[in-house]
């Protein structure tokens, strides 16, 4: 019988932040792909498009006018999923038809006035703007009494459902802890009960003195592929510190955040030479009023593309009905991105 | 204060089969799209194609000749995700970085010699072979020592990662319950435990008597909308009677459930004029020599399409970080559905 090798053999692994088990097939990388490919972004954007809704200056949709912005600009989302509006409703809950109505806010972020950058390609003085601003806007909403969790996140590419390349990303405000946030939560709570410690703080330091997994550091953060990470190139930003929420950081620790942001996509976008697509958030203590001594901030980053520039993991399937499913290891994986170089390979003959 | 309207105001729905929450935002399927279109499957294949190595009598990568089958035709998948090889493995887990190896069996089932068909264009007892086929699987992977699930799915169209058009599906058999299905299986049994019937047999008495969610029903089985449903069109046949397995079905309840399919899937085909792309799967008692009178027979259907047949509905940053989200109530996809013709478009005018 051989004996078990992680980067080979078929095996399970545990996400204790979510309480499940994922699949990991290390072999199947090397099956030939014969199915969809993904068109490639454009890349020859104008720094400034008369058409686009989210350029400084310009009208959007709702006949409002864009100000002449300079750093990051914030709006209400002209096509919000959550509203503020207070519904009467009359709960007739029965265990299989449970409902109930969900206020909040959704919000536009623009990271730049210039149309054609995304993050790897700003200045990471102006990503710490773009950090700035989500801590304001996590104290201005979070203060509102209907809201009680603040969710921060990006998507970037067509293939991430993203409709505009100008660099944004988005904030949804709301009364309940989203599903994902409140298992997160949970998890962490029980840990830090049981141990009174961070259960990322735990982890990061089990990943920093191995340095199997992890990608890249500073003095405050720590980027790694999780040991638990079921997109191909997942990774996650942990703050070597334990503290629940964007607003603890110092001015040094936000500096650290936005050089570790651009250092993860920088690499991603070095991996296949493309405007890497991927979807990020923040995950950080709820805004209810309570303390929450379990919550330890951090970042996830999940990029779908799999094998190059236009072919990506596909999550169906086994995947909707079974578990999650990734076909090479997170440790080969954290090796290809840590060999990356750190600079953007657009400005490399610069 | 306006009345609270679950086609109009956002709310969240809770899935008892999960237990979580989704978000519903039935006024936001208004935005305009302005994002990314999937490239419409080509329809015009021919009835054998010399290329397709799922097609009858070719040979497949690995030199392997598929026989001349007339019907449905299973091989064990020639890029296995699960192996069958039991490994040596020292457990050195702790909390944070738990791991074990996983055994399972991988494999292909062609529903039809047909290169140029899809479930909705085949004959209702064409496809109640394949549901024969499943049967006999779910029997000879199930005896098997090391199985103790047995996941039966289709990814149909390449929007859902499928890499060949010839209509087939997969079944990934393996040693642990996936962790959907072991969710599933644990919401199942405390209902069952707490109320000594079936979750799913109250829940669809309920929906059958409403009939507000329900899409198309016979004797034996009825296709609805969840009422916690995610994806924008997502479905689910339920048997009427309370049984666990594929293997408890009569004759005449496997020709019921054949007729389902071929009429869900033809109603999905009219929706868009459109091949509807899917991922479907059954769920059922695992294979693990022990009592399941909890498990209650079903079968997902989770498509993308939301807006045509080329604008689907991306799970991404929002639904990935915090909660899935809809973008139409699930009554009014019922509706949508429920109304359609029941003959395949293709057919109409014959
Ligand atoms: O096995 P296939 O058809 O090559 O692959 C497809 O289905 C699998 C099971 O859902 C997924 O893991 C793959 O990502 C997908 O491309
Ligand atoms: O809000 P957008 O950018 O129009 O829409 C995008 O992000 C949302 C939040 O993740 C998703 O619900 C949409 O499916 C996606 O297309």
């Amino acid at each position: 019988m051989q004996h078990f090798n992680h980067n080979e053999h078929p095996h399970r692994r545990y996400n204790p932040l979510l309480d499940e088990w994922i699949l990991v097939s290390p072999h199947r990388a090397k099956r030939p792909w014969q199915g969809q490919n993904e068109t490639l972004p454009e890349d020859n954007r104008p720094e400034h498009d008369e058409t686009c809704y989210l350029c400084a200056g310009n009208v959007r949709a709702n006949g409002i006018k864009n100000e002449d912005y300079t750093n990051s600009y914030v709006f209400e989302n002209d096509f919000s999923a959550l509203l503020k509006d207070d519904v009467l409703y009359e709960t007739k809950n029965n265990s299989l038809f449970q409902l109930k109505p969900e206020r909040g806010i959704n919000k536009v972020v623009c990271f730049s006035p210039k149309h054609n950058l995304t993050l790897p390609e700003m200045e990471v003085s102006d990503i710490e703007k773009v950090v700035q601003t989500w801590a304001e806007q996590y104290i201005e909403l979070g203060n509102q009494d209907f809201i009680n969790y603040v969710q921060i996140f990006e998507n970037k590419g067509s293939v991430m459902g993203c409709s505009n390349p100008h660099p944004h990303g988005q904030i949804w405000a709301q009364s309940s802890l989203p599903t994902q946030v409140e298992k997160t939560q949970k998890n962490l709570r029980a840990y830090y009960d049981k141990n009174k410690t961070s259960l990322l703080k735990d982890y990061l330091d089990q990943e920093l003195k191995s340095g199997e997994r992890v990608v890249i550091e500073n003095n405050h953060f720590a980027v790694v592929v999780p040991f638990w990470a079921t997109w191909p190139y997942e990774t996650m930003i942990i703050s070597k510190r334990h503290f629940g929420s964007i607003i603890a950081m110092s001015k040094e620790e936000t500096t650290a955040f936005a050089e570790m942001i651009k250092a993860i996509t920088v690499k991603y976008d070095n991996l296949f030479n493309t405007s890497f697509p991927y979807s990020s958030g923040i995950h950080q203590a709820p805004t209810d009023r309570v303390s929450h001594p379990e919550w330890h901030f951090h970042m996830h980053f999940y990029p779908p593309l799999l094998r190059s520039a236009t072919v990506k993991k596909f999550m169906v399937g086994y995947e909707m009905l079974g578990e999650a499913q990734r076909d090479i290891s997170p440790e080969q994986s954290a090796k290809i991105l840590r060999e990356l170089p750190n600079q953007h390979y657009k400005t490399k003959n610069q």
